[in-house]
């Protein structure tokens, strides 16, 4: 990463956005800029010199330009409401926004995909093709407002993601802004192209290898069934247990859930569902779809399961009413954590399956010994855990108790063969973990990928790929890796 | 590519091979050497300077060392049963065949995966697993010789790549030597890992990134109950509209394929199955798996649709027996059409569903412009054409206008949206029409991270991407584009 000026003219760098752009597709007076500050991982604060707002793929191309014409870094960013960073400005950069890049551009049902601009909201393209019968599986918790751009650039996930995979395998092509201002086209509107798979390498990359201005999407048919089982145990690793025998049954849910007993308590405080039993030690949340004969035996079997398994009660639902009850309480998991105490952190690891008694065990030990609770809400079924440490950050070093609780997770889930991240990226936040899961060698493979791309390092800097300068301070000083950045 | 000296002394490079692989471990004798020269593609031949056998990744690693140190280009090879030519030799290389790296290096039924070496038979997984229920799912026509590492290179597909994906969405992690001879490992146990995807750049880059030394696989649960439908035709567009009506219906088969009156009677004629009507314009083969009531739905509102499209007969067969049954002659399809001309041609294009009616006709105008027969054999429910033209090598200028035509075939499927190749990679075959899909932008973006990988340019040079010096010329001169290598 270079050095950036901070003795820098902007007001000539500002009149050239304006002119590709216009005046309304240029921010920078400082007060209109607070509100880029941060994505949803909120800790972290740093305003970015200027904020542009193109409309096309034409008009990012125009901006990344100016950028690399001037050396500045840029950092895209949709909704902001990524949990690691990903969208955190770096110092003195210019953030291109894509909240003006909002259009559907192209439905084909009969070939089952979308293309949309990257600001349309995750949500949007089950809008507009449900009427139909179709519906964009990847689903993460802030469908209603993240944006498939950001998406793309996190890799996300969902409660769906169980059955359906992540974003990466509904990601059918991308029309991109490369760092050099370049415009490319990879994929295509087949699942299967010939070269090698840059679609792939793109999807999960965080802007740092350029800018995804239009992406194809595969939509799926909605299924004609669908049921929801919430069924309540009375230790956590019975749920778990129930969890591991139903895919060895070799059934695969939509969805699987499990939320723990501090997380029920939270929910039911806030939004009072009133179907998650408050004295549960965790409840399990399965959705079966398919063939209605197909979801009635799959209900069937994974209800048998949950009973074998212990299992106090089984509840459940055929119709959407129902159905959404029963959802209402995981959907405002995080929101209810929020009330739970003044501050939460959202870890994101993944573990085999196998691992989760042990590892539910060692992460209340782990809280246990740093002094702090925690709550468990997360996707069972693949082993991606959500668990959310509660603190109050006007206690004088607790965010950093607190991140490096979330860091002892993190290694203790690559212990047991797993990842540091199921669904939320890398971003800024978890970048000193890297090492832990892969070999200087592997790292210097994925960043022969960066250079070639990103020669000048100006596309997103300082994400994902660990620093010495950052990561070995932090190691020595014990400060976060982005100490660069602002407070909160 | 650079110029490789004819002239060198090659007995220090034997010796320097067969120190670190043992005197069985290099083959460097004319007449050994005649079965390498070339894969599936058996139209063009080349015959290696020295062929290699290690046994590990480090005496893959050793291999590749050598290779770099005298700087002798490198091409890998599986079982060879490649149909596009990535594995053919290139003018005085080394070619670093799989063959004795032949171990299931262990098999994790709880997590569902199972690591390979690379010359691992396709079949041979299934096998290791299917006592305890599981199965590898992609299966290539070739799958009883073919190798993993093969498939790997390829990104091959198969029958049931429809409802279960290509090779690329069953491979979960590799470790590779890459051609600087360094050993990396790109992906990891758990699907979704941080970082770039580097595992789904390398699944299909046919060698010209490195050389997969062990392949982590995902096998999945056999389903309860499986069964195959089939209904004839009296037009190819009908069973075509089938196809569509049944993917329209929000069912996803395990497999859909189509064969032509040429390919019916062809297998008839070889293997006598006793069930594909001979009079009939196409036969469609659907499989149908899952729960058992879910597949009995299903196979119920398949052949409401069959009829529907003015299907003849159904036929439908639940136990193993019949099933194969039903299944022999699609399996024996290309062997059969060895006995319908001296030789002939497999094309393998990509066409988006919706386009079948018009191309299949397109294809049949093309074949009688040219004066060839072209039989029909097909995954059609993702659009997977495989037309066989059908030649004699003895005719004088055959093969070229074979493969011209084979060329418009392609043509045809990206003029309505598809892809010059599904399952059978572009090797040395297809990379003249990679600008057919791909602007000079695309596939530099490409040629990036084949640079980076592949500075020297030793790795299988002159596969998948076109250069001036050879496409340039064929479309001048209409010559094969890899007109160096020896005409069979």
């Amino acid at each position: 990463m270079m050095a950036h000026d901070l003795q820098r003219d902007w007001q000539p760098i500002l009149r050239a956005f304006e002119v590709v752009l216009g005046k309304n597709g240029v921010v920078g007076r400082k007060e209109e800029l607070l509100v880029y500050e941060c994505d949803g991982l909120t800790s972290y604060r740093q305003r970015p010199a200027v904020v542009v707002l193109p409309r096309t793929t034409e008009e990012v191309a125009a901006a990344v330009r100016i950028c690399v014409k001037h050396q500045i870094p840029f950092v895209a960013r949709g909704s902001g409401t990524g949990l690691s960073g990903g969208a955190l400005p770096v110092e003195n950069c210019v953030l291109i926004v894509t909240s003006l890049m909002r259009q559907i551009l192209s439905v084909d049902l009969d070939n089952q995909r979308v293309v949309v601009q990257p600001g349309v909201i995750n949500n949007w393209v089950t809008q507009a093709v449900s009427g139909a019968g179709f519906y964009y599986a990847p689903d993460p918790s802030s469908q209603i407002v993240c944006s498939v751009g950001g998406n793309v650039a996190e890799n996300s996930g969902g409660v769906h993601c169980l059955k359906y995979g992540v974003t990466t395998n509904h990601v059918l092509g991308l029309k991109l802004v490369l760092p050099d201002a370049s415009m490319v086209e990879v994929g295509g509107a087949v699942p299967e192209m010939p070269g090698y798979d840059l679609t792939g390498v793109f999807v999960g990359s965080e802007g740092t290898l350029g800018i995804a201005t239009e992406i194809t999407l595969r939509i799926l048919k909605v299924p004609e069934a669908i049921q929801v089982l919430l069924a309540d145990f009375t230790s956590v690793e019975a749920a778990g247990a129930a969890v591991s025998d139903i895919i060895g049954a070799g059934v695969v849910p939509g969805g699987m859930e499990i939320m723990d007993n501090l997380s029920i308590n939270a929910v039911e405080d806030v939004v009072a569902t009133g179907c998650y039993p408050r004295d549960a030690a965790a409840i399990l949340l399965v959705e079966l779809d398919g063939l209605a004969v197909e979801v009635a035996a799959l209900c069937e079997r994974v209800g048998a399961i949950c009973q074998q398994n212990g299992a106090r009660s089984i509840v459940s639902a055929t119709d959407a009413e129902q159905r959404l009850k029963l959802w209402k309480g995981r959907k405002a998991a995080f929101a209810a954590a929020g009330h739970l105490s003044p501050d939460y952190y959202v870890q994101d690891g993944v573990i085999p399956r196998t691992k989760l008694p042990f590892v539910l065990q060692e992460m209340q030990r782990l809280g246990q010994e740093y002094g702090y609770q925690i709550a468990n809400v997360f996707h069972a079924g693949d082993g991606n855990l959500h668990p959310l440490i509660l603190y109050d950050h006007k206690v004088p070093g607790a965010l950093e108790q607190v991140e490096a609780l979330g860091g002892e997770i993190l290694k203790l889930c690559v212990q047991v063969g797993g990842s540091i991240s199921g669904e939320h990226g890398i971003g800024a936040d978890k970048r000193c973990y890297m090492p832990e899961m892969f070999t200087p060698a592997d790292l210097e493979t994925m960043q022969w990928v960066r250079q070639v791309f990103n020669p000048q390092g100006l596309a997103n800097p300082g994400k994902i790929f660990p620093t010495p300068r950052t990561c070995g301070e932090a190691a020595q000083a014990k400060t976060h890796p982005f100490a660069a950045v602002e407070r909160f």
